[in-house]
C-alpha cells in the first residue's frame, strides 16, 4: 500500500502530518504494509504522477486530502483525469450535504454542492463526520481510495469504510505483526549491546528495531510472513525471549504512554493520585486524564504558577520560598505533602523548575527541575536537568514524563508489598 | 527539494512525522521550496531507489533517519553506494562521541564508535546535541544533506549548518514567501463565497488556500517568484486586502496559536488569568503556560476532577452539584466566579463536561461541556456539544480551544474601552 497526502500546508509544515502515522497503524494492525508514503502539494501535474509512480509499484493506493469545496483542492479532478471517467453529482451525496447544513441552520451554497460531485462509478464511502465523502475506484486491478485530510472524518472512513473492504478482499495474504517492549533508564547503545546475541539469532522474518524517546527506548519485534497463525507463535516466542533478556529495564510490553500504565496499575487498586504542578503547567495533570477512565483514580490537581498560589493554595512555607526559592527541594516537597492532603489522596507528584527560555541563573539554569512524590508513608524528591538548549516545550514535556515516571516507580513499591 | 524520511516507525505509524513539517517550514522561510516528502522504511533498495527518484528530479535531497548506531540503520551504506564512495572513519567525530560518552561516565562501545564513520569526502556536521552527524555531500551538481532522526538534534543541525550553506549557494534564486490570517465562528465554505471576487483578482504567483483547523480557519497566502523584494510588497498588499474583506472574523495576522494571540493581549497589561477545569484536565493550563513569558500573567489552575475537589477547593454549592449536576451552568459558574477570587485573578475560566468514551447520558451525551470565564464585572456561560463520536482526545482540544476563545474574547471587550 503506498499513501498518497496531499496538501501544500504540509510541504510548507503549516500542519504536521498525523494522517500518515494513523493510516500506517491501521493498515499494519490490519496485516497490511504501507510501503511508501508521499507527500505533494495541491499540484496538478505532481498528483497525477504520484498516482503513476504508486501503481508502478502496488496496486492498493489511499489518497488523503484536496476533497474539500474550496478552490484549492483539484484531487478528484485529476483522479477522473487518470481513470478517464467524469465528475457526476451523487443523489445521495447532496442529501447528506443539504441535510448537514440544514442542521448547521444554513443554506446550502453552489460551492458546498460540489462535495456531492463523485467520478462516475466509484463507491461512494459516507462521511457520517462531515460533507466530503471518502471515493473507491477499482479500476484494471487497481485500488484507489481517496478519503477527506481532516484527521478525524478520515479516521472514521478508514476503520468503519476502508478497512473492512481491504481485508474482505486481501484476506490476510501477508501479515505484517508487531509488538513493542518498553525500556526506560538504559541508552539506546547499552541496550543495543546487550542485545546483541539475541538479535543475532533472530529468524530471518523478524525484525528488531529500536525507537528512542525521551526517557524511553522503545523495542520493536515486527515480523512479517505468509501465515498469520504461525508468524504470530513465533513473534511471540522471540518477543518472550526478549523480555527475559531485559529483565527488570522493561515497565511496559505494549506501545501505550507511561500515563496508560500508570492508570492500568491504578484502576481497580481504589488509590489515588494528584499533581500540584509549577513548570509543568498542568500538563501531567493533562496526559493522566487523557486516559479514558482516569477519574476513577485522578482527583485533580493544583498548578501552582505563581509563588502566591504555592503560598496561599498549597501552603508553601514563605520561609522555604524565600530561602531556597520556588525551584527547590523543601518547596517540591512542601508541594507534594499538602497537595496529598489538600487533595485527599494516596500518591501527589509535585514539579517546580525553569521551563525557559528566560528565568535561569548561574546557579539554576533553564532546565533545573525539582519533582517529589509523596506518599501516606514516604516522600522522594530528585533534582533532574533537562539542558539550557534544549527549548521550553520539549522540556516541559521531559519533565512531565519523568514525573510520571517517579509516579510509575512509586505504585509499583506499594502493589508489589 | 526533495525530503526523505528513513524509518520503519513512520511507516507503521508509531511515530508520528514532526521531522517534514519543521524541514518544509524552516526551508519556506529560506526561500527554498519543499516540493516532495517521501517515507520509505529502513530497506536498502527503498532509500537506494528514492534517492534515484529524487535526484531526477531536484539537485537537493535532505535525508533524515537511519544515522543510529544500531543494527537497523542503514542509510550511510546506501549513500556510500550511490556516490561510490567508502565509509572512512572521522576523527574529530570520533573524538567528539568519545567526550560525551566520557560526560556521561560510560565507556564508548564498539557500536557507537561507528557513529564517527562516514562517506569518504564529505563535510561532517557536527551534531553538538548527540553522537550522529550530520553529512553534506556534494558531486556532479547534487546536494545531499543527511541528518539525525531525532527531532532536536536534526532541528538545530538544519539550522545553524544546513540553511546557512543552502541561503549561499541559492542566493535566493527564487522566493516563496506566505503570510497566514486566521479567522474564526465562519464556516469554510461561507468564508469561501464570500472571498470569490478577492480570488479572482489574484495576481497569478499568488495562490490562496484555507487550512480548517477545529473553530479555526486560516486563509494562507502563497506568493512564489523570482524577486524577494517585489515579491514581499505584492504579498503584503493582497494581504492587507484580504484583511479588509474579512473584517472582524479574523482575530489574528499570524500563524501563532489562539494562547499566543492571548499572551500578546495580556503582557503589560497588568492583568492576570486562571483556570479552573474539570473535563479539560489541565490542558488549558499547559496551552496558557507553553507560551514563553506567560508567568507574567498565569497564576495557576486548579484542576477539579472529582466533585470533592469542587467542592472543597472551588467552593462549588453542594446543591449545585446535586440538583444540576456537574454538567451544568451553576457548577460552572461557581468553579469560574470561585477561581477567581481563590487565584486572585481578572479572568477565570471553567469547564465542565463528558469527555467520554463513558459518563455520557441521554439528556448530557459524550461532548456536552459547560463553560464560563468570569471578570469582575461579567459572567458569561455556554454550552457547547462537539459530538458523541468526537473522541475523548478531540473533545479535550476543542473544548480547550473554545474555552480559549471565550476567553479572548472577554479579555478584547477590555482592552478596547
Amino acid at each position: 500500500m503506498i499513501l498518497i497526502n496531499i496538501g501544500d500546508e504540509l510541504l510548507l509544515g503549516q500542519v504536521i502530518n498525523t494522517n500518515a502515522a494513523f493510516i500506517g497503524q491501521q493498515m499494519a494492525l490490519a496485516g497490511i504494509e504501507m510501503t511508501e508514503c508521499v507527500t505533494i502539494g495541491d499540484d496538478e501535474s505532481a498528483i497525477r504522477s504520484a498516482i503513476e509512480n504508486g501503481f508502478a509499484k502496488t496496486n492498493l493506493i489511499v489518497v488523503t486530502g484536496g476533497l474539500g469545496p474550496t478552490r484549492d483542492d483539484i484531487t478528484k479532478k485529476v483522479i477522473c483525469d487518470y481513470f478517464h471517467r467524469e465528475l457526476v453529482v451523487d443523489e445521495q451525496t447532496l442529501e447528506w450535504v443539504r441535510e448537514i447544513f440544514a442542521a448547521r441552520g444554513m443554506e446550502l451554497t453552489e460551492t458546498n454542492s460540489h462535495q456531492a460531485d463523485v467520478p462516475e462509478g466509484c463507491t461512494v464511502l459516507k462521511n457520517t463526520l462531515g460533507t466530503a465523502p471518502g471515493l473507491w475506484i477499482e479500476q484494471d486491478g487497481k485500488i484507489l481510495v481517496a478519503l477527506p485530510g481532516v484527521p478525524f472524518e478520515m479516521e472514521k472512513l478508514i476503520c468503519e469504510e476502508v478497512l473492512p473492504r481491504l481485508q474482505e478482499i486481501f484476506h490476510h495474504e501477508h501479515a505484517v505483526l508487531y509488538k513493542v517492549l518498553q525500556c526506560t533508564g538504559v541508552s539506546e547503545s547499552n541496550l543495543s549491546d546487550q542485545l546483541t546475541d539475541f538479535e543475532a539469532q533472530l529468524p530471518e522474518n523478524i525484525k528488531l528495531a529500536y525507537l528512542p524517546k525521551p526517557g524511553i527506548i522503545r523495542l520493536r519485534l515486527t515480523a512479517s510472513g505468509a501465515n498469520n497463525e504461525e508468524l504470530q507463535t513465533s513473534l511471540n516466542q522471540q518477543f518472550e525471549k526478549l523480555k527475559a533478556e531485559v529483565g527488570s529495564l522493561a515497565f511496559a510490553d505494549e506501545d501505550i504512554p507511561m500515563e496508560a500504565v500508570i492508570g492500568k496499575l491504578l484502576r481497580g487498586s481504589g488509590r489515588r493520585v494528584a499533581t500540584a504542578e509549577s513548570c509543568t503547567g498542568g500538563f501531567i495533570a493533562h496526559l493522566i486524564t487523557s486516559v479514558p477512565g482516569s477519574s476513577e483514580y485522578f482527583q485533580g490537581s493544583v498548578v501552582s504558577y505563581s509563588n502566591q498560589v504555592k503560598r496561599d493554595i498549597l501552603n508553601v512555607r514563605e520561609d522555604n520560598l524565600k530561602k531556597r526559592g520556588a525551584v527547590s527541594e523543601p518547596v517540591v516537597s512542601d508541594m507534594a505533602l499538602n497537595a496529598m492532603d489538600l487533595l485527599d489522596v494516596d500518591y501527589a507528584v509535585a514539579t517546580s523548575g525553569i521551563a525557559g527560555p528566560d528565568g535561569g541563573t548561574a546557579e539554576k539554569p533553564v532546565g533545573t527541575v525539582w519533582m517529589a512524590v509523596a506518599t501516606p508513608t514516604r516522600l522522594t524528591t530528585k533534582e533532574f536537568h533537562f539542558g539550557k538548549h534544549t527549548g521550553r516545550k520539549q522540556i516541559i514535556e521531559r519533565a512531565a514524563h519523568a514525573a510520571l515516571n517517579m509516579l510509575r516507580i512509586e505504585i509499583e513499591k506499594d502493589l508489589r508489598r
